[in-house]
């Protein structure tokens, strides 16, 4: 498989395999901004690539100042880490929560972040019948069977909850069974499904015991970003925890950069346990320039408001399920009468110089899932014609 | 104080306090390469800085190969991070080790890892006398004082180690205390100091039962690096771990770049714990480039090999007792006749536009000692005068 390391955008795996080097993918396996690094990266390399000879600033202050002003939050309240990823171990590691609570499908590395630090996970599974939208039930006390839960001997031998119709009524359950010391993980929207979480679910998980940890790493892309963003609630609160990434919007995750947003208590506490420099010096810089990109952010919004509703439709009209995301990705679920599982797909594509991602590899999903990132019109369209001749290629094994 | 973060080489905080801008000053806190970056850095950032738009090898493949490839050992033993102190921190938490024996003054973020990790520390305070060499003495078993050990409640209540002419007889007592699962933390050559370990005491630290962790940060600049360095014994043995770095000889510290050599089954460990690419695309890049500057390697070795000894000359003539270090920094201790505190000399020089580094905060040593950066001739010049300036200027609080 092509996800031998856990994620997609893997090209050097995709060059062992196919034998085509990296320049030669049109990849939607990553869910990059196709208009690729703004102007003023290329600005920073050209103007600082030769500071690279001084250690980076280990408080990144410029950074956090810039970011400070851009969201409208102390600057004490902004970690910055190399890459989200970095962050979301560090928060585990350093929250060391009782039990988490892991919506699924979603992002590999809560799950794993959590296992390293021996954190018991109970998942709920989104109801693909609802398109994986983080919905609770409004069920009284009694109804969730808890002799279930009881008769487990540990937290981590305990059921998890049911996949099927009654999702939303079990996650309700199992938010009522939180406690303090517990967290839960969400993917803000969420990947690889794309989908917000809905307000009422923030609103009842933050009147309750439990620490929440939102993964905002597509947050840019979303439509309605600033009122949807929980990050300025995140700056004040000790309970809720924002991660957020920078590489998507503006294309650059070889750089790696990462923020989150938490109590300045939290952020101090969390700052202890980062090792020092993490930060390289041209990521920091990289990071204030991007900021003042707003042409970019405009256009990038443009772009997606009629490119995503457009690339779904056609996805559609293939035969495919698409979840209706928010972000700058969706996901698919081939036809069952097609007869062909994402990693035959995947191959299919593979040898046409395409990459898309298994997301069969999520919990929760099947071997029809995969995700695609949205990208050019162009590109789009010659996307669509390859998969429609993958899928009409025939000797899938069923 | 310049070392708010804990470190040399910080000019944002020299900034704040002097008002000079980064490119003014002459660094003489941080311990980098003062040729620069070699010439392959550049045409690095020239052809692939477009390519930051792709994620990072998660799996580090290609300099991994190259890095087994220049030391001669396989590549499964090989674990490249985000600086040798993010590995520095991950080898802490994935060894878990019983307690540790730290080599003091050594570099601070051992000790941090550790404390970070829960570790309990005893320290082994080396010899001022013997210019911090780590010396074991030859001491029968009945001779170290075991009374003291067995009265403190637990390990981390034990006395350190004396500071006294005994250290080596105290250390060698230490070492023959350390049982399975303890690790020992020692820099080779150390930081501040310089000094290599001796090969007796690697000899008798790999006959016990303890871990050895050896940072190698600064070996390339040792004259025979080859005979002194672990990293072959590493690659073959479960017990013992070596960091390297490879942005103080190639001047590259703002990217961030380091690898550690250990066991396949060690690394395979460690690897599970680091966060998904944690080594930025450039970084990758850059490391593999500059494996191929020998040029710039063998012009580095000549300068220093007649540099330092030159500098050490006229430090020692200023009344300046110089540590004798392998390699390309020097830790002085101002004579107590000026009358002056390494903080004083720091605001002297500060003013003057030059950065040394604090080295009282080291453990173990004293408001005398600064450590600072071999440079090339002409700034070695200036700063010696300046040095001479700043120690005649009178007014120093004794």
């Amino acid at each position: 498989m092509l996800e031998k390391y856990g994620h997609g955008g893997d090209w050097i795996t995709a060059e062992e395999r196919f034998g085509r080097p990296p320049e030669g993918w049109l990849d939607y396996s990553a869910n990059m901004n196709p208009f690729g690094p703004p102007a003023s990266v290329e600005r920073v390399f050209r103007d600082h690539w030769r500071d690279i000879a001084r250690y980076p600033d280990p408080a990144v202050r410029a950074l956090r100042a810039k970011l400070a002003r851009t969201y409208r939050i102390p600057a004490d309240a902004i970690l910055v880490g190399n890459g989200a990823a970095e962050l979301i171990d560090l928060a585990v590691r350093g929250l060391k929560p009782r039990s988490a609570l892991l919506a699924q499908p979603s992002f590999k590395e809560y799950g794993d972040a959590l296992s390293k630090a021996g954190v018991p996970i109970r998942e709920w599974r989104l109801d693909a019948e609802r398109d994986f939208s983080a919905e609770l039930g409004n069920v009284g006390p009694n109804r969730y069977d808890r002799r279930r839960a009881a008769q487990a001997e540990s937290l981590a031998d305990a059921p998890n909850l049911p996949a099927d119709g009654l999702a939303a009524e079990a996650a309700s359950a199992a938010i009522r069974d939180l406690s303090e010391g517990d967290v839960v993980f969400l993917g803000h929207p969420n990947n690889p499904t794309g989908r917000l979480v809905p307000d009422e679910t923030i609103r009842r998980l933050r009147e309750g015991p439990a620490d929440l940890l939102l993964d905002e790493a597509f947050m840019d892309f979303v439509e309605d970003e600033e009122e949807r963003s929980l990050i300025r609630e995140a700056a004040e609160s000790e309970r809720l925890v924002v991660f957020r990434s920078m590489t998507k919007f503006y294309a650059i995750p070889g750089i790696r950069l990462g923020f989150l947003v938490a109590h300045p208590r939290t952020v101090a506490e969390l700052t202890e346990l980062q090792p020092p420099w993490s930060v390289n010096f041209l990521a920091q810089r990289i990071g204030e320039a991007v900021l003042d990109e707003t042409g970019y952010a405009e256009r990038t919004r443009a772009w997606l408001r009629e490119e995503k509703p457009w690339l779904a439709d056609r996805l559609s009209a293939l035969g495919i399920r698409v979840c209706p995301g928010e972000v700058n990705y969706l996901l698919g679920e081939l036809p069952e009468e097609a007869g062909l599982t994402v990693l035959e797909l995947q191959d299919r594509l593979g040898r046409r110089g395409i990459l898309v991602r298994d997301a069969s590899l999520f919990p929760g999903l099947t071997e029809r899932h995969f995700r695609m990132a949205v990208r050019l019109r162009e590109e789009n369209g010659r996307f669509l014609r390859e998969l429609e001749q993958a899928l009409n290629e025939g000797g899938g094994r069923r």
